[in-house]
């Protein structure tokens, strides 16, 4: 396997490369509160975009629970472009800023298919600090506004 | 690893899962036509749904052309959902009816970042054989009507 460099545009992003693994706590008015464990892995094919990928699993019982996938662009330094396709039939645009430590995201366009549910808005804080990525994550969704739904600590392990 | 059972509502999509390996040809007004290599991949989790992932490289020298990213779900026997996230800042909603060994898939929506191309609709017709599967892609984009632009043909290789 040959590494192939880093593309340019995405230098700024290189802090994100990676396997992060740690836990987290969800909550939602709509369902039970629920802590999890979290893997979220970063990775290039030497393109200007971060493939991106994450996968939650219950804290008690190790069952499967979230997912999603996607890819980060950088079409300016200081400001992100992701598009995440989540497996509960949801399709997700997310835009905003980057101070090359902290990406402060919010959704421009959420899509569904016939099935899924409602998701209007996810917003989404993110702060890397060397070796530690933690996360808040707020969503509307089934008619209800804007609510902390997400937040975990993960550390680079890979 | 515990390899989970896969979830009953996708056992019809169970003709899906592995690694396809194979190559095909793309083609597009607006483009030099092109010859690559694919590699799809077919996963689950025992949740209902098949975490969906491809990478195409060029032909002539390896370079990484495309990738795409998301999630299958089957709401219906015969009626497939799917998501996808494309790394040129696309997300994809495309739905339609399967008869067991073939789909045809019409996008329901697309979307995208502020800086990507504008993509209006993708149709994917994909049959499996065995272990065989083919599939066309035509896609209206850049101001143009529904258009043929990638045909292939994949062998399951794990």
């Amino acid at each position: 396997m040959v590494v192939p460099e880093l593309h340019p545009a995405i230098v700024p992003l290189s802090m994100l490369l990676g396997t992060w693994t740690g836990s987290g706590h969800g909550e939602y008015p709509t369902i039970e509160s629920f802590a999890f464990n979290e893997t979220v892995t970063f990775a290039h094919v030497g393109k200007p975009f971060l493939a991106y990928g994450q996968r939650t699993t219950a804290s008690d019982d190790g069952r499967p629970l979230h997912a999603e996938t996607g890819y980060w662009r950088l079409p300016a330094p200081d400001r992100v472009e992701v598009v995440i396709a989540h497996p509960t039939g949801i399709v997700e645009v997310t835009e905003g800023g980057f101070d090359g430590r902290s990406f402060r995201l919010r959704s421009t366009l959420l899509g569904q298919t016939a099935t899924a549910k409602d998701v209007t808005m996810v917003e989404r804080d993110i702060t890397v600090e060397a070796d530690v990525l933690r996360y808040v994550l707020r969503m509307a969704a089934v008619g209800l506004p804007l609510t902390h739904h997400l937040s975990a600590e993960l550390r680079r392990t890979a």
